[in-house]
């Protein structure tokens, strides 16, 4: 395939709280930002509508701007989703989506040709071209915020897998028998390390009475991942034990991927792989425990560098690379 | 790269035990085999002598026999090996191998281009090509014997990483607070799954006094997976519950890399993983418990097709590819 410029997209992320859309341009500049709440208990036709009307303000506002038009349209999406149909399968935490052809829905009430990928998917795009990954040939993804999620790319192309569920790390199983995730399923690393199960342990030491810290700062909260983590920082011990388990799972999660994926850099995302800087270092602890002496001496363990802006920079190269791939499809899966 | 038909190869399996060398033609005949011990206590060079003896003995039974000369060599060896340099870097069932440069010295003595790889990273290629992943893009080989190994094929490309370790699936933490592993980590798959692990158990049984029945069989016999498999097979509780832990950390390990990889099929070899029928359905139901609906549908868990063979005729494609392709050096990593 010839080597095209990017040209600008208009980038969609759909999330379970707030669907944010933006222009987003070859130079990585992310404006004419619009955020709405998706409100998903008011119908799936009603959250697509603002997705639409999202976009076309948008476009609007870019062409007022004097901005490039955007060639095409690119929503990252909760999975499990299919991206060469277009189809928005199951996301948990999208109340009623079940098989939504989201891209086509787009794409005819904007005009714009549309592409759909995990949001997970789009964002180790943005790292691995333009971000903390960039010039790696094996790099993977992780998110970490009310659950774990990540993206992969292996020897210079990224891992879809025939149903598009390929790297969906936070449902490996590091604790066979552990606790259930969100799906019923046990002993998954989301149900160990993310900010949900932190929350979960959280109200469970509140009612044993045995985090007092944390019962201080109850008072006036509810209960979530930011408090256990705040009241851990503040010297609550039970709830430090709470996030040092968290690491581990996530460490686990890692080293289990360096020594069947063998990537260069990991690459550290979400709203609580953000935000703790003591992560990096415990994930690299957890790896030289528990992977191999060669590849553990390879990967890099870095912090994102687009934050929360990765997903839409990630649908950049998505939507400029299939709209000039003559042999992409919406059918080929 | 232009399609070339696979001629002859002198293949050559390096393994605790044996050191095999067979004539492969490429209608998969393997044939004019060796068998000798390795005796790696003699050290490297004694070995490597015999490697280079049992070559030269195949390549002159073949010559004998009317069949093709061989264009080149390929060995298979436990990891970590680099590939590319065909070094064996420190296997642990390898005394005293450290960053051996196998292929070279089997070169220099045979006087045929030599070629290194892992032996599951055959073993992968074996299937793949020729056996229960044919036509498959996305394939997983997972070897259950002394250890768990792997290899892995990612959209229609073998995995193996900047340092050839990728695929060291075995390694994946599946028990984050579990037993140790031959290497000193804790968790890994390999020591609950595997038959070094399965007699352990079956140690700590016969002593706690806990495996009438295996008590019974070891009074002949010393107590090694088979054993302990033999036991519950005749009705020994305990030794059944060692087995059904070992099939369920497997199993987990397997639907762990469903969720990552998203693949068509695993295969299942080694000496426990063919000759343990109940293996593949409780693997099958680990991967329904713990993997994401979509993937699990998809894949598939196969037997190997060529059991004990199959390191020997995976080095067919590797040789041959490596020969054909202009690009290929072994200084690339």
């Amino acid at each position: 395939m010839e080597e095209v410029a990017d040209r600008s997209i208009l980038a969609i992320d759909l999330g379970g709280t707030q669907i944010r859309a933006a222009h987003v341009s070859p130079d990585l500049v992310v404006s004419c930002r619009r955020a709405v709440e998706t409100r998903d208990e008011e119908g799936v036709q009603a959250v697509i509508d603002r997705i639409c009307s999202a976009a076309l303000a948008v476009r609007e506002d870019a062409k007022r701007a004097g901005l490039a038009d955007p060639v095409g349209i690119g929503i990252s999406s909760p999975g499990p989703l299919d991206p060469w149909k277009g189809i928005v399968i199951a996301p948990p935490n999208l109340a009623g989506w079940r098989d939504i052809p989201l891209a086509a829905q787009v794409e005819e009430a904007v005009g714009l040709p549309t592409y759909l990928e995990r949001d997970t998917n789009a964002a180790v795009m943005g790292e691995w071209r333009y971000g903390a990954a960039q010039g790696a040939d094996d790099v993977v993804y992780v998110t970490v915020s009310t659950g774990i999620g990540g993206g992969v790319v292996v020897d210079g192309r990224p891992l879809i897998g025939k149903d598009g569920t390929a790297g969906e790390i936070g449902h490996i199983t590091v604790d066979i028998d552990g606790p259930l995730c969100g799906d019923g399923q046990p002993g998954h690393a989301e149900a160990i390390g993310s900010g949900r199960a932190i929350a979960r342990e959280g109200r469970a030491l509140l009612k044993s009475g045995d985090a007092p810290g944390l019962a201080a700062l109850a008072a006036d909260a509810e209960v979530d991942a930011e408090l256990v983590a705040r009241a851990a920082d503040e010297g609550d011990e039970a709830c430090r034990s709470v996030l040092d388990r968290a690491w581990v799972a996530i460490g686990a999660m890692c080293a289990g991927l360096v020594n069947t994926l063998n990537p260069e850099v990991i690459v550290l995302g979400g709203s609580i792989g953000c935000n703790r800087p003591e992560l990096p270092s415990a994930i690299r602890a957890e790896i030289d425990r528990r992977a191999f002496p060669a590849p553990a001496r390879r990967v890099r363990v870095e912090m994102t560098q687009f934050a929360g802006d990765v997903s839409l920079i990630g649908l950049l190269p998505i939507v400029n690379e299939r709209l000039n791939d003559p042999s992409y499809t919406k059918e080929l899966a």
